[in-house]
């Protein structure tokens, strides 16, 4: 497959910068969790991660833009619309995990360490 | 050790929430990623990454209140001032260095998924 470029986080104009910025986005973290394991409906993504429905939104087109997402509207009635993970966004759901596992692991760490800091200043 | 709370990302008012902001935040994938083999002066650190120097300095202030950096100024003539990773810092090394990996491995796969999305709406 072609390669336009050799990609580099660390050159200031590689858009695999702004890809950083997308995946270590909090909500990407919380919606590649919650569609790990299978479709979901958005009222059950919605209330499982305290989101507005219009953050919700925004967030998803953008996450099936960039193929992380995929959308299926089953013409039901009332209409159903399932969110899943493509096989792109699938190979998010090991290096996302580890990012939410270190922020619940390392918060009391963290939040000590303001403390400290914040009675030294 | 107490621990004051169970952290839980996806309840809406956990603060492991917003260390997870933190931890996906580009500037710490990238610092992390440049002291992970050691200690860094400012001016290597700003040079290696393609950043503003007040950016740089916010950032690096941020960390070091997480307790995720650790700043050392040597009395020398002109003073020379490094920067290294504490030991909670140390652990952000692996999930960070699988989140860069994946934005440089799956960036030209993203900008396809783009073109094919923004050719159809």
């Amino acid at each position: 497959m072609e390669q336009a470029f050799e990609a580099d986080v660390y050159a200031a104009t590689c858009p695999s910068r702004v890809v950083l910025d997308r995946v270590g986005d909090r909500w990407t973290a919380l919606i590649v969790g919650l569609l790990e394991d299978g479709p979901q409906r958005f009222g059950v993504i919605r209330d499982a991660m305290g989101i507005s429905p219009k953050v919700l939104t925004q967030t998803l087109r953008t996450l099936e833009r960039d193929g992380l997402v995929e959308r299926t509207m089953y013409p039901e009635i009332p209409p159903r619309v399932e969110y899943a993970l493509t096989p792109l966004g699938l190979t998010l759901r090991e290096p996302l995990a580890a990012i939410r596992e270190w922020a619940e692991s390392h918060v009391h760490e963290i939040m000590r360490a303001r403390e400290r800091h914040d009675a030294q200043t």
